[in-house]
């Protein structure tokens, strides 16, 4: 991929946020892209992949937004990081003139991402690459829901301390007050909107806006995800008190 | 290495393919190698390091290409990759000059390559290096035989949906016809050569050129390699019927 | 972390050299940046950053350098790589301004080291980052002792082969006569100092300057951590004879 891109655009600047997401994962790629975004310059043009499935089918696609663009394929790995920073518009990428020739089955990131970043760092506008589309896959992870009662959200993640990271992003996350009902699975707790971990006592359950910028619960020196019994995915009702 | 080549050429373009081949792993390295070195822009210098075995000897060489250079040990390593672009002259690095002074004898890469490929891209030509060698090691993994019936080549890689993936390079496949006989240890199909997986019927054994540039060969949905019984290394009989 | 640089300096040239120290190993972590760091330019910026404990408060600190810049946490993991380049000054960083607004509790390396390197780079003096500090933290592992018989110092490392890197430098290294006597635990041995592998028999025991520049301890294809019952960190005493 950074072959195809120096091949095309030399002046190019390349930096790898990280290889080790894990086949398929999908969920996982989308929260490490929404986590590093926030700090790129503006007109930073984003690239990502995941392994797909045997035999998986799925569109290219370039989505426009207000600080950048994001290029990948269509199955939700960009659509969260782009969300966050407003998307524009999306555009298939169809146009052969713009993919490496003899493009194999295999390597899309290769043959059809990495030529479409390296243009569109050129200035071909989006349009170039194929007809606009305006329903992206949205996976289960990226969506939450506005209730009467209050929002509920989803599990994105779950660190190596057991916090829980949600799918809330920081601008929804603002609007919430202090004190908070939180429920996942059947578990309950009633818990304080926080600044930072500091503010809090050991063992007490917390929420805070962790440093990926997504509203995450903590307990402090203890471990949320066992506490809630919470899984990657499970839903999270969120109810103002 | 990175620091080394910056010392001598601050301009320098720094680009990782991969630091996850196994020690001693010469034939991975040359199959990564050839796979990512035609997607390169002209010009572009190739330094490759496999870790030596304890108390090793080997020549430290410069492969100068049609495309751009190679450098490292003359283990193997770089021939594969080199051959694909045309190799035009060898030379050994032997000259302290172009090598970090205080050489140790354990960290080739940075004392020897980095510095050759510093000084190579700040214009020294390859005869500064040292003597020109005409007899670079070959190993078998580099080697296909064209006999009067067809052709014998090697499996030089076996990726984890078990594709077998051999040593006979796009130039060579693109010359056989569609129906093939292929040999591999005591198991032998008939198969036909296609241009994507997508043109077969499930469990179907076939042959295409995969995105590594090198003939493949695939179970549709299925484990090649299993069938085959098929190993690194293992000779392949390829005859058109 | 390569976000924020690029945001604030587009002309920042960035390079990886490791993210494979393991969590909280400081002592590992300040090995990997003495062996690296003599190789970069003057004028070079580096940044390090490993796992703090969980609650762990430390400072975040710039030091200037004869040949160039460390900066990180306050903790041990710059000192060793920082006095072989000669230290001109320490400065804390304190100065919000030269911060990400909104800085967490988590994640320092993005929003405190990240941005006081960018600044550094742009001509950004260290005075302005917070007060000089004279008494930074020093962990066993980076200290050596003259006695009047010779010299105490540590194993730093322990590499693949089982030989011993000891915390001596080369400038230290190379003041010492060629017969030494090494004793770690109550292990002693008489061995020579000699500049290459190559000088000794199989199973000869010999000191040398490593490729990292530090005095090493080998067998010569044996193991001599074995020999040695040597660990991480213990003493090594080491007197001319």
């Amino acid at each position: 991929m950074k072959g195809t891109i120096l091949s095309i655009n030399p002046n190019s600047i390349l930096v790898d946020i990280t290889h080790n997401v894990a086949k398929f994962d999908i969920q996982n790629g989308a929260f490490i892209l929404s986590s590093a975004t926030p700090y790129f310059p503006k007109g930073t043009i984003h690239i990502a992949v995941v392994d797909p499935g045997v035999g998986t089918k799925r569109r290219a696609i370039v989505i426009q937004t207000k600080k950048g663009y994001f290029i990948g394929p269509d199955n939700g790995l960009l659509i969260l990081a782009a969300e966050h920073q407003g998307i524009l518009r999306i555009h298939q990428l169809t146009n052969p003139k713009f993919m490496l020739s003899g493009v194999s089955s295999t390597f899309h990131g290769r043959d059809v991402f990495a030529p479409a970043a390296a243009y569109i760092e050129k200035g071909t506008k989006p349009e170039k690459f194929g007809p606009e589309i305006h329903e992206p896959v949205r996976p289960e992870f990226s969506k939450i829901k506005h209730t009467k009662d209050g929002i509920t959200c989803r599990v994105l993640h779950i660190d190596s301390f057991g916090n829980i990271i949600t799918n809330l992003s920081k601008t929804e996350a603002t609007k919430l007050p202090e004190n908070l009902n939180i429920k996942i699975q059947k578990n309950e707790l009633k818990i304080k909107l926080k600044k930072t971990y500091g503010e809090t006592k050991p063992n007490e359950a917390m929420a805070l806006i962790g440093s990926h910028g997504f509203l995450e619960i903590a307990l402090n020196r203890g471990n949320a995800a066992e506490k809630f019994q919470a899984k990657n995915g499970n839903e999270v009702t969120i109810t103002p008190t």
